[in-house]
């Protein structure tokens, strides 16, 4: 097991759980080492059926453990900044969960620590730079075909917000994905903010200001504005629209990536198969490995596979000859059915 | 290292090179644990860089080499049979890609090798069921709120065909992906097939017929047609729109499942965020392992989540206040430039 | 109003009266002139209101009617032959729904008719052809952009078929529709028909068989396919893909002419306001001189004109000044309450 | 043609051409009476081959040339005050391009004139409210069936400006239309404005701020947000999404009026094949009525009626013998060459 990276993930809680199963049975070439949180049956919940974990309730002794070579942290925002420094101190490498730090201060201290270091240990986890559609709008603006970019059109809704989500956290937790994308997907620092506030729906908590319209601007003297909009009743929804000198590219409405430019408004069409369904390669194999480690068999069967043939010789039959022709399988064995 | 799933590979070419990339690098909980090829330069070089893995010339010996508990077989279809034959003498469970053996009869022998074993051990590789879209067209036919499935229309378009190829190949190789998805979706055998063959395209090879019409016929009583198209020119689609009772689905447009029922033709809107961005979850938390056992920080810095912070509450003072907010950042260290 | 087209309308039915209302109403530059049905209720009433018109229970009697230059017959297909001929005899133009004569000895009698007089007299209601998306796709087609078409996929629903419509008549009644549209676009014969069955939907009426796949083949060696289902129950769809040696191009879904070519799948942009906003104009102008003949005035007033003045002034000084600037109304007088 | 209305057109630029070749060729109903412009070579180039239409220099002259009961105003902007004035105090009844008064204070007058008539003669043009997809959006929003609406957010887009276009007149000229519609989707005043100007894109003329981004408050407590870009380069798009409390929905992208409500997003589908092909049968008549008054027969001829009739007599067959069935046509006589 020394080939894997061993990972200290603290935060056992929604988040920290759905990390910790990622990266015992998703991510190649990592194991969960340790996993810590205040509440420590939650950490052993979350860390039952893992060979060679060990369980904590602090941060320190989780980073101490044996194995430890890296830090995953989806623990409360308010937690995060003690984490890093400790992290820090160990020099281990951290993937930490957004908000790095909630407030500025807390953040700014984080920051200058690591620049003491004098290297970066850290990466926060703004997860959209690595969403196919975001990463395919941030290669085509980056490859200049549609000219420097003008605006940003943001959308950001969600079904229902949990209790005790508040105004502020439309901006500061919700906002805050497109405030890292804006300035990813630009390469500007945003500059100024304004929000305006409609009448909020009927649909938000008595007294939530929900939806809010939040206009940034950048040093490169782009416009972005965000519709952001946590009880809209209908689903998850995460567009983009990049207004461009020489077109447009949206993102977010289910049909990859829409460019608009020299008059026509489309679609790439992939040229290879291996483009068109690596998605699929990757969980067939995994879902392969998966059963068999379990001494299953599962997918297509052999049964499938000599179908297949005798379909396809029956087809070329009924090509050659231009006539009707059957289909004659042999009888299907028991252990298919 | 026990812990992981040791795999043979057997056939290093292109799709087997592919898969020992998958093996070693983005399945979690397998490794390559032996690479055969008649060429063993070529199996040497797929192997290249993976810790543990033995190279072999013939088929046996990587079976038995020390650490196989699993085969992949990818070498070309004429050789599957005795691929096959050889991992079920020894009990080891395979993933073989299509076609599980090219001729029925050769099809035939291995189906009833496995029927005498008694228990299932060849998962054969058609990919096409682990496709997202394939996959929620699957889970709508089977949930019955379209009603019986009449037909399927199916669209198989390359941009152009490889050397070689012939038109019994278009039904064989090409089309052989739609007779097992049709068996599959529909859960009904295919019972006859006629071709229709279109003057061909003088963008085909001399003498190649192509495109192709092909209608297959089951045992329910449903209809499959397949245009099967090897010289299209502009790109590779796969689509299939599955025609029943109460309405229709279609997939493969780059817009997800697209379902016509009740008088509106929709796609889902996801409820969630983990729906919309699980990809962009796993991708991030793998390429920060991949990074970081490299010993390499990439990904989003401090100062991001740094500037965030700063941003964010420059936003909610302008949400409190009602007025533009300038974002004032501390000065961006070295580091991070 | 001698400048006016006098129509002859025979049939007062459905589809009859709606042509009545076109010409009376909607069509410039021609009038109704005499009405007639063997049901002379139905037909005074389908002429009610209408100046100058003349009712009648035989079409011979309309044709002579005085201001009769022109006839529209809109009657049941079986009394078309016998209504043409007689159009012909009086060498009046004829705009004839479909179908032409429902039985292919009439119809050959009525075409030798026409033969005979030397010059054509009579234009057939496939309507189709004049509408906008099939009218792209067929400039497209000619254009020669996307090489010589190959296939037609054709897809024909409606939502239920009406009382005693019979499984002959999806291909004589429905399919007639694609017969026309096919040859049409391609400027091709077709030269054989097959027709397949898959087992018929149990929302179609006992023992009619629907839907059904007919293929038809081409003297320029093209395939048509069409999917006929008459009780699809959820909507009317009409769909056309032409695949050709270049790319494809499909229409019926609702987004325009889609192509794909090229590598990217995509839909026009319009460059003009005139030719997106056109028909907007033309039912603009429609509405006003209608309604300013009927004494009234609609559409926007006096106050959406003056208000438009009044926040457009506002919005230059808002963008003169950077600032927000409120509107200031004059009190809205009670005329436009 | 004492029926028809006839109508002096003020203006015989551009747009008065424009119009008085729909008065006379497209709309129903009515005749062009008289046409007036400073420039009488081109008032008598837009009028000729009219039939009983009188030509004039001055305003006056022109309404009172005999046969006008109404008037269609398309005269530049500064003209239009004094044409309005004039028309009232003969009782006339107007359409009036928009601006109707450029300056507001000019159209206070015009309100407070008709105000004193103490009933409404003038239309203003804002054709917005008669497009299909705009008028779908208004019938949505009005039957409540998406809730209250909070957010407007509007796309106005142009490929280039033409020669002398300011800044302001991307508020006064584009952006008064997006004014107009969002007071009439909204049924709402607008309260305040605000414009915000990212850099102005390369593609734009020296000194033109372009793109502007507009954001307009409303007396209901709406947000209306317009992206002015009137040098875009690419197209002539204009969009609007309108979102509610229960749901979105957005016209404008090619496809119909598109709804997100209830976890899905989708167009309707229509019910109706008048629905869908209403617009192609107006088309048919009027292209019959157009070419048989000039003498000509054009469309489908009565050879593309017997091949139909053939053709579908073949398909009945091949329908009731389940095999392929040639298409056995008479020799096509001379005349249908």
């Amino acid at each position: 097991m020394g080939d894997l990276l061993g990972v200290a993930v603290l935060g056992a809680g929604h988040m920290g759980a759905d990390h910790i199963r990622r990266l015992d049975r998703v991510v190649s070439g990592a194991r969960v080492a340790a996993v810590a949180d205040p509440d420590a049956a939650r950490a052993k919940e979350a860390a039952a059926g893992i060979e060679g974990v060990s369980v904590h309730r602090e941060v320190e002794s989780a980073l101490d453990a044996p194995g430890v070579e890296a830090v995953l942290i989806a623990s409360p925002g308010p937690a995060h900044e003690e984490a890093l420094l400790a992290a820090f101190a160990r020099g281990l490498p951290v993937l930490c969960e957004k908000p790095m730090v909630p407030d500025s201060a807390g953040a700014l201290r984080v920051l200058e620590a690591e620049a003491r270091l004098g290297r970066r240990l850290a990466q926060i986890g703004f997860m959209r730079r690595y969403d196919t559609e975001y990463r395919r709008l941030k290669a085509l603006l980056d490859d200049g075909r549609l000219g420097r970019p003008l605006m940003l059109h943001c959308t950001h809704r969600n079904v229902s917000s949990p209790p005790g989500f508040t105004s502020a956290m439309l901006i500061d937790s919700s906002v805050s994905h497109e405030i890292d994308a804006a300035r990813w997907l630009l390469g500007q620092e945003l500059t100024a903010v304004t929000v305006l506030r409609p009448r909020s729906s009927s649909g938000a908590p008595e007294g939530l200001l929900d939806p809010q319209f939040v206009l940034f601007e950048t040093d490169g003297g782009a416009l972005v504005d965000v519709e952001v909009f946590v009880n809209c009743g209908f689903g998850y929804q995460v567009r983009c629209e990049a207004v461009c000198e020489a077109g447009s590219a949206r993102i977010g409405d289910d049909h990859g990536l829409l460019v608009t430019a020299r008059g026509s408004a489309g679609t790439d069409v992939p040229q290879d198969y291996l483009v068109r369904f690596v998605d699929a390669y990757d969980r067939e194999v995994q879902a392969w490995v998966d059963a068999t480690r379990r001494g299953r068999v599962t997918g297509p069967s052999a049964w499938d596979g000599y179908t297949a043939s005798v379909v396809a010789e029956a087809g070329v039959r009924a090509l050659e000859n231009g006539t009707r022709v059957a289909v004659d399988l042999a009888p299907r064995p028991e252990l298919y059915r």
